[in-house]
């Protein structure tokens, strides 16, 4: 099934996808940018709570090998508990987060930069008062995470 | 020719690489990381000025399908103009800076974030009094860039 075309989408005709043309995106404050929707992190579940996605670089027909995603967990809220082959790299730009990574938990901070490799059980967290905002970068073409149970 | 470690690299004495494990990237303030040397950007030539690196992610050892650099301009400074087929995409993270894309120049502030399409020529500029500074995303097999004239 064909792609249907988000709204600030340079669509192409012959092709029908879209075109893998350079795109600004401007940052609007508080976390939003110009040409990009906020949706929810991914299907419902018990297993994740409090997340918005934004899909930066990856849905609109750009070539590159990777995606970049800013996620952003509302207080309280975390990420599944889960583990796959792909590997992330996570930046923290808006508060402060928790982060499980195997058997180590780091606190991030703004900029505090972490590549967790493949098959690494992870889970991010809020534990403040305020929103952790993080992009986070993944390769274009990756495997499914596996959901694991509480760390 | 074998790399030689980098003293924050974990060595891998079986294989004579950096292991390929999850590692956290302190910010120390000032933009520098904990474990993330500071580099000149290219051989010293005519066509580029002022620019410091970083290598967040992608030299040491991990299978990621893409590298994060971070990349900083002096005041006046500028990165070569160039293109190639590889993709790029720039987020603004310190100060202000001006990109010319194809016939496009934008503005970068705070957290602007551009995807470059292939083939693009592009150059980044500092042409206020404080650090332009900016991450930069590109894909881990990338074809070298072709110099141009000026814009």
């Amino acid at each position: 099934m064909k792609k249907k075309p988000l709204s600030c989408d340079v669509w192409d005709t012959k092709t029908n996808r879209s075109k893998n043309i350079s795109r600004f995106y401007k940052h609007k404050g508080n976390y939003t940018w110009q040409g990009i929707k906020p949706e929810r992190y991914k299907t419902p579940g018990d297993d994740w709570a409090g997340i918005i996605r934004q899909a930066m670089i990856g849905s609109r027909g750009e070539t590159a090998q990777f995606h970049l995603r800013y996620f952003e967990i509302a207080p309280g809220g975390y990420t599944s508990f889960e583990k796959h082959r792909h590997e992330h790299v996570v930046t923290c730009i808006r508060g402060k987060g928790e982060v499980t990574v195997g058997k180590k938990v780091h606190k991030l901070n703004f900029l505090d930069t972490l590549y967790i490799a493949p098959s690494t059980p992870h889970q991010l967290k809020n534990l403040e008062r305020e929103p952790f905002g993080f992009f986070c970068i993944v390769n274009a073409r990756r495997d499914k995470p596996e959901i694991l149970n509480e760390p």
